[in-house]
């Protein structure tokens, strides 16, 4: 007899569709399950992105939400590290292979066999296709489930899951400390936790933008430095600058004007944007001061933990606009005009309570 | 009253000019100069391209010439390093500002100044223009002259002087060790050091060819694996394969079919092609595998001396065709066709003696 869950959720059901309410199982737990209940999640730009289909490779219904904090309701019989009443995280990721040599080092977002996203994927065990956050509840297995530091604005804390960890890993891999200099491109919901995690590592921080009206926002965010990229004389005072720059941006741009500005091991990474770099990337800069333009993923889920734990510590959470589960179309439209400071993250209890 | 020597030399004298035999001073020695009997001189691809101005920056009368292996005449009154008799190298670089902070950590090749290169630099003290090895003697502050470890063949040793540390440089920035998997693309100058010196580094090396021909030879070298980069299944059993891949091609191709054979954390290093990536870079597989494409270029002081050091514990040198001086033109014509095995160098005594 399964005892299968039927919840509420969020989904799209064609690339056209507006998301609307729809029901979806929630599997009976296995030994290492935990089953959570949602209690935030936030909406991230790939949400909206793999609803619509832009990146091709939806199948629907698809219930969107990969920045998810609950409560845990019950676990499964082998499970120890939580148990009712605990809060909780989910990420991007709620599986891997777990042998492979990225797996075994902690890289589960490069595992060699994929890890299992956690909407759109494919469950390992059965072949159901996973169903995110945007919905009353979920169940993951307990490896990828992280623990939620005390203290922490719950609302806050959700966008750590995805836009967190995204910069997070990056400011580590990297070797982010006390004194280094982090520039940021870009300040959305990536950016914006680029500067508070960079600076909560100690780092002078500088961000590059398009729009000089964000500059009281950067600093209070925690900027030392503004850069206007549309202003040539600011750009060639930044001249060999930066340790490590984040490129958030989400479309395609031209890189070449920030490699300049890195020192001489300075990496470029980007975060944000999926396709081919044009106009094309001059080699010379990178020759003539060993400089790199690399790209990063996510976190895997130790690392993940640490960045909740360090923020926890450091009180650092996301600027967030709380909304509705019902008002989620419009705000993937605000989304499109990046009409949000600084991320969007939908009170679940709206849902449950269909208000 | 002036000590001048008026010394021979080769020198292109417009960009379409063979090379032909000249008269160039060298400088009264300064207190830190040490003045160099050339006894060999490697013959460096970028001397091809800057005789003919390939780059737009040439000015004549152009001496080119700068793996350059010889003997000590004499010293400056404060060198205490060298004396007469010893065997010295002088490789890209005759000086630099050595104050800023890529001189002051020993990487002179990126000094924010800019560094003074043997040939068609400017001479950081009396503005004259720096004349490289395609002569019979050389003065250089004794900062920028390299020991030449005992026991190593003279000829074999000059290219080690470029060819060598512009291989050697990036290795040991990215920590080749052991059991680490390092790619080499191209079998030229270059690839023939980077497989030698990666092999003395213990790691395993693969070579990346177009042609099958070079296989035997690859093996000869110190190559483990040969992965000809026209077959399209010998390049997907490769995938996720490489630490570090060095990429001596010194011309536009695309590097896009070697990203995905880099190892999570890889670093495909630039050290040839100087110029836009064509096709454009994709950033999805370095994304999805936190993998970075960066630029190296030749060495600092210090790390040529131990790259030098290192091939005299090794026995390591290049291999090499002895030319005469007066041949220097019949070699760049054979340069132009890759006909070499695999680094055209002079001996200057053909030079004195003019035979």
């Amino acid at each position: 007899m399964s005892t299968n869950t039927q919840v509420k959720s969020y989904a799209a059901l064609s690339p056209t569709a507006p998301l609307a309410p729809y029901r979806i199982n929630r599997r009976e737990l296995r030994a290492d399950d935990v089953s959570i209940e949602i209690l935030y999640c936030g909406v991230c730009h790939s949400d909206l992105h793999n609803a619509r289909n832009d990146w091709g490779r939806a199948e629907y219904p698809l219930v969107p939400g990969h920045e998810i904090i609950g409560k845990v309701l019950s676990v499964g019989r082998g499970v120890t590290r939580f148990k009712a009443g605990d809060h909780v995280g989910v990420g991007c990721m709620v599986d891997s292979c777990q042998h492979c040599k990225p797996c075994q080092q902690g890289h589960e977002q490069y595992c060699e066999n994929l890890a299992t996203y956690t909407y759109g994927g494919t469950d390992r065990h059965d072949g159901s296709r996973t169903m995110g956050g945007y919905s009353e509840r979920i169940v993951v297995s307990d490896k990828f489930v992280l623990k939620l530091p005390d203290g922490l604005d719950l609302a806050g804390a959700a966008p750590l899951l995805c836009a967190g960890i995204t910069t997070w890993s990056p400011l580590r891999h990297w070797k982010v400390r006390e004194g280094s200099r982090v520039a940021v491109v870009g300040l959305g919901g990536l950016g914006h936790m680029g500067i508070k995690l960079a600076k909560g590592l100690g780092a002078h921080v500088t961000l590059f933008t398009r729009s000089p009206g964000k500059e009281e926002d950067a600093r209070r965010l925690g900027a030392d430095r503004i850069v206007l990229s549309t202003d040539a004389a600011q750009m060639q005072a930044a001249h060999g600058e930066f340790d490590l720059i984040i490129d958030t941006v989400p479309y395609i741009h031209d890189v070449n004007p920030y490699v300049p500005t890195l020192a001489i091991n300075g990496t470029l990474v980007l975060v944000g944007y999926l396709g081919g770099l044009e106009p094309v990337l001059n080699s010379v800069p990178l020759i003539m001061g060993r400089k790199a333009v690399a790209g990063s993923l996510i976190g895997g889920v130790a690392e993940t933990q640490e960045m909740l734990d360090f923020c926890g510590a450091h009180g650092i959470t996301s600027d967030v606009e709380v909304i509705r589960m019902q008002d989620i179309n419009a705000a993937y439209e605000r989304l499109l005009k990046s009409d949000v400071k600084y991320r969007f993250v939908i009170d679940m209890a709206s849902l449950r309570e269909g208000r």
